[in-house]
């Protein structure tokens, strides 16, 4: 049956995911959106997305149910539209796997001061920075959804202090999982570095904010993972300005690719990634969309759905 | 008892061992080299040493032993003397960890493409370089002694492939562990990222020169935490700028502090350290120090002395 793909892609990621796509479901016609008839568009039940443009999937009148490639879905509740149709987001093991290691990676950068030997390296100093054992460093986890919670583990297996905070309340061995306005302000003012694995949503837009930044303890460090829009980028500037944050890892912006004036690139207490946290890698993705589209046909059973208040 | 603390330290740090040292060890006289009388430097049984001048050591006659509060012994046995003293190691299981935590730490900065994404922030290009999965990434680590295994132990738990050679063979669970030369060819063949941990001796200063370098696969990387001298410098800057490594970790160096017109500090694919991939906590430490010097005195037990034909 005709399944059509809806992307924002270029033509050539487009065509590696259709083909990949066919070949993991050959009873079913994988359809570029651009390439559909006015008749397919009317029949689609199903579709397949990546980061759509929600005006193509309105012209999908008979859709039941769309399977996002990514994680993020946040495009699609924009709005005050609530879709007519049931949203599936991709929760893929190898997506936790390769999250968490981005988390440890880029916390060891931090606890490990890269950023300040590599300033040091630029003016030929050789200066020994005093020594943290990674328990006596608190990393502070916020979202604990599946790469939240994947990421907190890792962390405290590792050997660092973690703590954990999401809107409804969990519970992590070793991990201190705290929720609420108060839990949050507990999780800002002792966590060395801050890590964002948020799901965007109408409550976590603009949420680390000049209020809620100001509450870190002084030389905390940020890492984004999540969205750009999570973090306000004016209140970042001023903590980075002010000493208050020592140094930033962003991987995520408001807008994207990020604009080559953006003053991000050249600050000195920025390091600035091309949202290369967790790449999806088609082959593992392709293989879970393609057993959930299975599981429908056969079973008629669909994969648990993105709340569409909630947002995730 | 008097103990002479001999050293290269500086007064305050030489100061803040002796400190410590006289704390834990109440029933010892822990004195300066500089402050010892004539008649002390005849008696003296036991020295503490901190990377001494071997003629100071020359100066103390009685001597049966010396413990190092590092781990690292070469400069004792330069040149073809044999000290007639037995010489402890530091064996510290707090810097096996912070070595091993060093190594998956600038691994991940290799592995993760930091020193790529910086080249690429520094002129604001966004371009998410190609993902490899840590299980398809072989890193070989140079040496298995202590420092040597927990890394390899570590980077192994954490999901890389890691091959290790040694002199003498050695086993160690899910890690291929090789010797001799025709391992080294085979070790330096595969790996994606060589890590030195050895120890400098006679067999191994120079070993990573011309021939041993040019043997790597194209684009491999290094990361040296173990001495300066067993890597030759002009080889390694050799091989990096004909493109065989792609990037170099170096925390130590031929001289140190690396002198400040040495081409390492701007060169674009040398990450300059200044010695700090596994600090000497003095607590830690001391506490190590003391119980061998108290088993010594109560029950004439000497910890494991260092081979001096092997020179570790």
């Amino acid at each position: 049956m005709i399944i059509p793909f809806v992307s924002s892609l270029n033509t050539q990621e487009e065509q590696d995911w259709v083909k990949a796509l066919s070949s993991a479901l050959p009873n079913e016609s994988i359809t570029p959106f651009s390439k559909l008839s006015k008749q397919q568009k009317q029949t689609a039940e199903i579709a397949i997305i990546a980061n759509p443009n929600p005006d193509d999937l309105k012209q999908l009148p008979g859709l039941v149910w769309v399977h996002s490639v990514w994680a993020g879905v946040e495009k699609l509740l924009q709005g005050n539209a609530t879709p007519n149709y049931s949203i599936v987001r991709l929760i893929d093991p190898e997506l936790s796997r390769t999250m968490s290691e981005a988390v440890l990676a880029w916390s060891l950068y931090l606890h490990r001061n890269m950023p300040d030997y590599r300033m040091q390296q630029a003016k030929a100093v050789w200066n020994p920075l005093p020594y943290v054992p990674a328990p006596e460093r608190k990393i502070g986890v916020l979202g604990l959804g599946e790469l939240g919670q994947a990421s907190a583990k890792l962390l405290k297996k590792f050997g660092f202090s973690v703590i954990g905070w999401s809107r409804s309340a969990k519970d992590i061995t070793g991990v201190e999982c705290l929720n609420g306005q108060d839990g949050l302000d507990d999780l800002l003012s002792q966590s060395d570095i801050l890590v964002c694995l948020l799901p965007q949503t109408p409550e976590t837009e603009g949420l680390l904010g000049h209020e809620n930044l100001s509450k870190l303890k002084p030389g905390a460090e940020l890492i984004n993972f999540a969205r750009g829009k999570i973090v306000d980028e004016d209140a970042l500037l001023h903590e980075l300005n002010v000493g208050r944050i020592h140094h930033a890892v962003l991987d995520v912006f408001q807008y994207e690719p990020l604009p080559r004036s953006h003053t991000f690139w050249t600050h000195p207490n920025i390091t600035v990634l091309p949202h290369i946290s967790a790449p999806t890698t088609v082959e593992s993705a392709v293989s879970i969309v393609a057993q959930n589209i299975r599981n429908y046909r056969h079973l008629n059973m669909l994969p648990a759905t993105v709340d569409v208040q909630l947002g995730y």
